[in-house]
């Protein structure tokens, strides 16, 4: 069967937008001779939708949307398979259970003719979906001339005990789609309808557990995936199908939409996008959801503050790769304690960039904040409070140049700050979106060098300095913190895989206390977290909605 | 039998101290002729733990605390039923599902000697237990004596189909239980472990509840609640046991631990604590989460912003009450246009609270930063940017002195301002917990009144005059919102029940396009409340973890 798969970037509630691109790739694909078009998980309300979800006009309007999709498509000969959520009618009559669906929906010339829901209903990391949604009793196959297909959502291909050591559901709607199969007639096609969000080291993974299910049941896979930024979430796109050996036919591109028609008749190919590494892959990622978090919220220009160092420089250059150099402007907020260096690498990535720099001096401002504390600060020593205060003064600028000019801020911090409080609420932490940080700071460098790949955008010397926060004299973080080369591995065993502090300093030969020491500043750093933008999700386990911690509690590590 | 009902406030983490509560606890029970002692869900850890249940090490210390707690009281003649979380073993061998179990473990001479798990996990508003635990796969009964219980562990209890029009469950377990009883003997008496949080009007709620499931089974119930206050869930404890006809036979205090000896063969008594109102319990709640929020986080001190206005005069007021007037400092910051009445209010509040209060005028801060800005500000209008600056170098201040004094700031914005997005990111929006963040304006004055019952604490001039942010010459709130008593009644329409515009404004007699432009407000400022302080939530539907909306979405109201 000639299949198109749509992988489109919906933006959540835009229903009319959506419907409108829906429409559009399906002329495309009919154009290209699909019998029938696949889009992703959820695409008419755009995923994840959330709470919105438990407001009736929320699902009412996307019942009609695909009902209007059907209509405005009912002239062209194909089958349109798409996303959307509808209401559980078993709920409507028993009044058990949740009150909705994630469906697959297949229309015909105008008609719903079928649909198929979700079955496994993932609840971990930044899944929320038994908050939502009754889960399928039973999937069936849909027969298309002399073709049978298999519909699965998401999460519903991805319980393969053959594959996994450990599997989060009883049932495996792919073998029991499989089993519906009469024996003597082709295999049924198996598609996936996904809004699977992307981080490091996922695109392999998918394609090795699909072609490990394509082998299993020697037929051909089909997954077409969401692509876009929806907040947090990062969507890759990079849809695909394979042929019954698990061999890819086609793949489509990452990080924007495209549109892919296969045979799953013939097997290989070669409509196949090139893989990008990790640090490409990343870089692109954050580009592509700086870009949409931006435009989606409905602005168009950013400001980042730039203090000269490495990731204000590589947050400004994503921004630039975003949304263009005219749309992006730094502004630099030296204080006493600031470099004549950092300024100069400041102006120097600017004039790279192509973007508008101004320099408002905070030295004055700090001076009168001081005078202003008297009745406080009168007496006490220089601290905490101090250098907190110049970055608070810097925050309050950058906002108040973002209230004038409806200009987004972008926040610079990294995850290596983020994880261990090494940053200052309503400081360094303003901003709209934290775009790194999601990235530890040995990360930076390495996505700052891959910025620098055709040319020198970020300074060397930005790139060389040894890291400060400047907020004291001669101040240098590995003042307060280990290098990161050694900080950042402790960082990921804790938070990404939870190993207790005596595990990581055995496996790392470190002195038990100090790792303690480290990870006695992330827990009591929580409440920093809890504040602070939506990070872009680029690893496992990343700050934001997949990580909920309590803050009132009694630490241990 | 003479079952103690054991209503501690637990902390979350603090295993040895909640294994010393238990302890103490059980050897008063044992002094009041207990048979059993029964303490709250998850106690042992506290509720909720949220994703310290992913630490090996927190599941661990767990499981040893709740041995060692067996170990301390081996020498008393009593049966201890407490809530922990263990290891799911069923997992260890087939590896589907969840790793965890949420228990009822039940302690004897040193021993665990039997272990109920929680069946019905609820996964709505702010409850996520099916993202760590394996529901039970059945209940049994237990004999203690001549007599047998039926353990269920909160949600199990709340599911009855007689009860409710509508279930979130298809199993029943205390009609499993039930069912089990053989006949002729002395009906299970039927025992609860709850971790339940608070809201207005879920005390009387739950009496109703299991009044109508003693009669259903004429059996005995006890229901044993946390009490206390973790981050935004406050527990009201409010434990109670009922006879076989609903009767209550004892019910414990509100908002305090509370330990109380029943016997379930004595029908009625007078054991009652009385109940407050919804104003008074809502204060009593605000006041006790105040108190755990700041003690349990390790601190003592607090800080509030004195406006003059009645919302920081209220959480002042509530602070005092819970922590002492010497921890709490008000903080004045008047600008140009603050009136002088503002500062009079404030001062004359502070004395009345007998709390220190210090004046730190903005003005000279306002011209300063004015002056830095002007490569962006000159020749622009003052308007919303200028506003918010105010706001911001308000909450820098108190921010400086709470780094200073290790003193956490209160903020003091209202449910209705946190809804409108009527309030200032990083300026007055600054601070640790958000007291009153579930409060509407209309009750804001409700609860002040309440405040003032014995004596005028808060001043009647600020109770009394118009609502101002005092932002910019003669500003008062109705210059941007309608009237609080028309304007809240929209809101809670919108956020608690998701009624729809148009319905809202039939409902209200309201012109429609006023209330689209009200709930547009609402939904535009989600990027405000993701970045806002904890809110006690005192609802059914809080701002915080039980309210999950997507930022960048395309705004339907």
């Amino acid at each position: 069967m000639k299949i198109a798969l749509a992988q489109i970037n919906p933006t959540i509630g835009d229903f009319s937008g959506n419907a409108e691109k829906i429409i559009s790739f399906t002329q495309r694909a009919v154009e290209q001779g699909a019998e029938l078009v696949v889009f992703p998980e959820l695409c008419v309300c755009g995923y994840p939708p959330a709470d919105l979800l438990e407001k009736p006009t929320f699902i009412n309007r996307a019942q009609e949307t695909a009902q209007q999709i059907g209509i405005a498509t009912a002239g062209l000969p194909v089958y349109i398979l798409l996303g959307s959520v509808t209401r559980n009618t078993k709920h409507s009559t028993n009044l058990v259970g949740k009150p909705l669906r994630n469906a697959a929906v297949l229309l015909r010339r105008g008609e719903i003719i079928f649909e198929q829901y979700k079955r496994l209903l993932p609840y971990y990391d930044v899944f929320d979906e038994q908050r939502y949604f009754s889960a399928a009793e039973q999937q069936q196959l849909f027969a298309i001339g002399k073709d049978q297909i298999a519909i699965t959502i998401c999460e519903d291909i991805w319980n393969d005990k053959n594959f996994w050591p450990q599997t989060n559901y009883k049932e495996d709607p792919v073998e029991d789609l499989m089993h519906q199969a009469e024996s003597g007639l082709p295999k049924p096609i198996l598609i996936n309808l996904s809004a699977s969000p992307w981080w490091k080291g996922k695109a392999n993974l998918r394609r090795e557990m699909l072609g490990a299910v394509a082998r299993r049941y020697a037929t051909p896979v089909v997954m077409v995936n969401q692509v876009g930024g929806n907040d947090s979430l990062l969507f890759d796109g990079g849809s695909f199908a394979m042929d019954s050996t698990g061999c890819l036919i086609a793949q489509a591109r990452s990080f924007e939409e495209d549109l892919l028609v296969v045979d799953t008749t013939v097997a290989g190919g070669n409509q196949k996008s090139a893989d990008l590494n990790d640090i490409a892959s990343t870089y692109e990622a954050l580009v592509m959801g700086t870009r949409d978090y931006v435009s989606k919220c409905g602005f168009s220009k950013v400001l980042v503050g730039l203090s000269g160092g490495i990731d204000s420089a590589l947050v400004a250059t994503i921004a630039v790769a975003a949304l263009g150099a005219e749309n992006v402007t730094g502004i630099g907020m030296p204080s006493e304690f600031s470099s004549t260096g950092s300024i100069e690498d400041s102006r120097h990535l600017a004039k790279k960039l192509g973007i508008r720099f101004e320099i408002l001096p905070i030295r004055t401002l700090v001076e009168e904040e001081m005078r202003t504390l008297a009745p406080f600060f009168a007496g006490t020593q220089f601290g905490l409070a101090e250098e907190n205060l110049q970055s608070r003064i810097r925050g309050s600028l950058l906002m108040a140049v973002s209230n004038k000019y409806s200009a987004l801020v972008l926040t610079t911090g990294n995850k290596s700050e983020m994880a261990t409080g090494y940053c200052t609420l309503y400081g360094d932490m303003v901003g709209a979106l934290a775009v790194i940080g999601d990235v530890y700071k040995t990360r930076v460098y390495e996505l700052a060098k891959y910025a620098n790949r055709e040319r020198e955008l970020i300074p060397l010397a930005t790139i060389e300095k040894p890291p400060s926060a400047e907020l004291r004299p001669d101040q240098k973080d590995t003042d307060s913190l280990p290098p990161y080369d050694v900080l950042d591995p402790i960082l990921e065993a804790y938070i990404e895989y939870y190993e207790p502090a005596d595990k990581i300093a055995k496996q790392m030969n470190l002195d038990a206390a100090l790792v303690a020491d480290i990870l006695w500043l992330v827990e009591r750093s929580e409440y920093k977290r809890q504040q602070a933008a939506p990070v872009l999700k680029v690893t496992q386990k990343s700050f934001g909605m997949g990580r909920r911690f309590p803050i009132a509690v009694k630490t241990q590590v």
